[in-house]
């Protein structure tokens, strides 16, 4: 399996999670970017498990792990991040935006593991906990509204994280065949043709329509199979205008 | 207020959702990352704002408006973009991964209205609304468990584009005005009547043609000024062909 991110040494850890709903959510959005690895510190619901229903995610769930402290579920990891929504109170560590941050942790995670850390929905990181973190994250939302619910700050940051797997552009569609000039100019004189018999085109100002037109066309960036539809279209009007039947 | 991003230029627009919890997890994340106009076409729960505790988005459920059909809701848009878990079956679309759609939005939002679609939990958005739209986006979660929550690929969406405030460097061209939705709907039903009275059109395959016509009118990316003129011209030849006299 091939993980160009390394997210494979990525830990996700929620630490007092009080609302299993949360960690199937949380569950669903990591398996969704390929994060797989969830580490529960002291759940408030013992029984998670049972309780959540993370739609694809019941492997990632049965897989992960409890752990009766934050020491412990970090243990095996060189770089540990607290999330925060708080902009200014943890005066003793440093904080970057995630998108900022997520550039330094994809740097870690080649060389090994790293922990990001998800306080409890009410209550956030202690200072105890965050004593544990070489530095901070906060995901950038307005100052207003600050407090996003736990399962969408997951999702977001394993997102961001799984970025760096992405080739840009890679999974895009083949470049669509553009309409050629000739055809266009078909299109234009057909449709030149079907405007001067609507009486549109006045003979004075004749010359200077063509130019416009034949500008719109190529702005309008057609593409060659939609260009032949077109060009049959204005044919079929052109053909009535000039006096065809109906069939 | 600023709002560098444009942000006040986006809709977000929820398509028969069925799970009211949705409907509020998705506000308090557009509310998080400053998108403030919900829209929500046919919701599932009618009483859905009884139903959502949406931490700190009260005011957006209350200002959130419903609409009976899914063109009422993206009426007043210049770009209405569907997003979609699947990567290979809208033949007729263009995909574009999150990131490079953000890029593509964000130029639209410096000058008009983007709409983005989310369809219901159970089918995503059908053929038939997405014949609405320009092109697709698609949130690269990874082959083996692609369907999303809801709200969470809102958010990711949301989260995305708002970080276009912190890019400073779009700001080399004035955009130009896109064709409203309003007017590419005139331009399809001229151009369907001038068909119709040429015989171009068959009663069999008119609807599926109407779906056709209006595809391929939004893969033009007509310009405001340009789609006038182009249905002045439409105008005209339909005068004409319903035996209106040369001037």
């Amino acid at each position: 399996l091939s993980d160009p991110a390394n997210l494979g040494n990525l830990r996700i850890v929620l630490v007092r999670t009080r609302n299993p709903l949360n960690i199937g959510s949380a569950a669903r959005a990591m398996s969704n970017f390929g994060v797989l690895d969830m580490r529960l510190v002291t759940p408030f619901e013992k029984a998670f498990r049972e309780a959540v229903s993370a739609v694809g995610a019941a492997q990632l769930l049965a897989k992960a792990e409890e752990f009766s402290s934050l020491e412990s579920a970090v243990v095996d990891c060189s770089l540990v991040v607290g999330t925060t929504a708080i902009g200014h109170r943890e005066l003793q560590h440093e904080i970057y935006s995630l998108p900022g941050a997520a550039g330094k942790i994809r740097q870690k995670l080649a060389a090994g593991r790293v922990a990001v850390l998800f306080g409890s929905e009410k209550t956030g990181l202690t200072n105890r906990e965050l004593s544990h973190c070489h530095w901070l994250l906060r995901i950038p939302t307005r100052e207003e509204h600050r407090s996003m619910n736990l399962a969408q700050a997951v999702a977001i940051v394993v997102y961001e994280l799984s970025r760096g797997a992405s080739t840009p552009n890679a999974k895009n569609k083949l470049p669509t065949a553009a309409a050629d000039m000739e055809t266009l100019a078909r299109i234009n004189q057909a449709l030149r043709e079907a405007l001067d018999l609507s009486g549109y085109l006045h003979p004075r100002t004749a010359a200077s329509a063509e130019e416009k037109l034949r500008r719109m066309l190529l702005r309008l960036d057609l593409r060659a199979a939609d260009a032949e539809v077109f060009l049959g279209m204005l044919r079929k009007i052109l053909w009535k205008l000039k006096g065809g039947k109906s069939e």
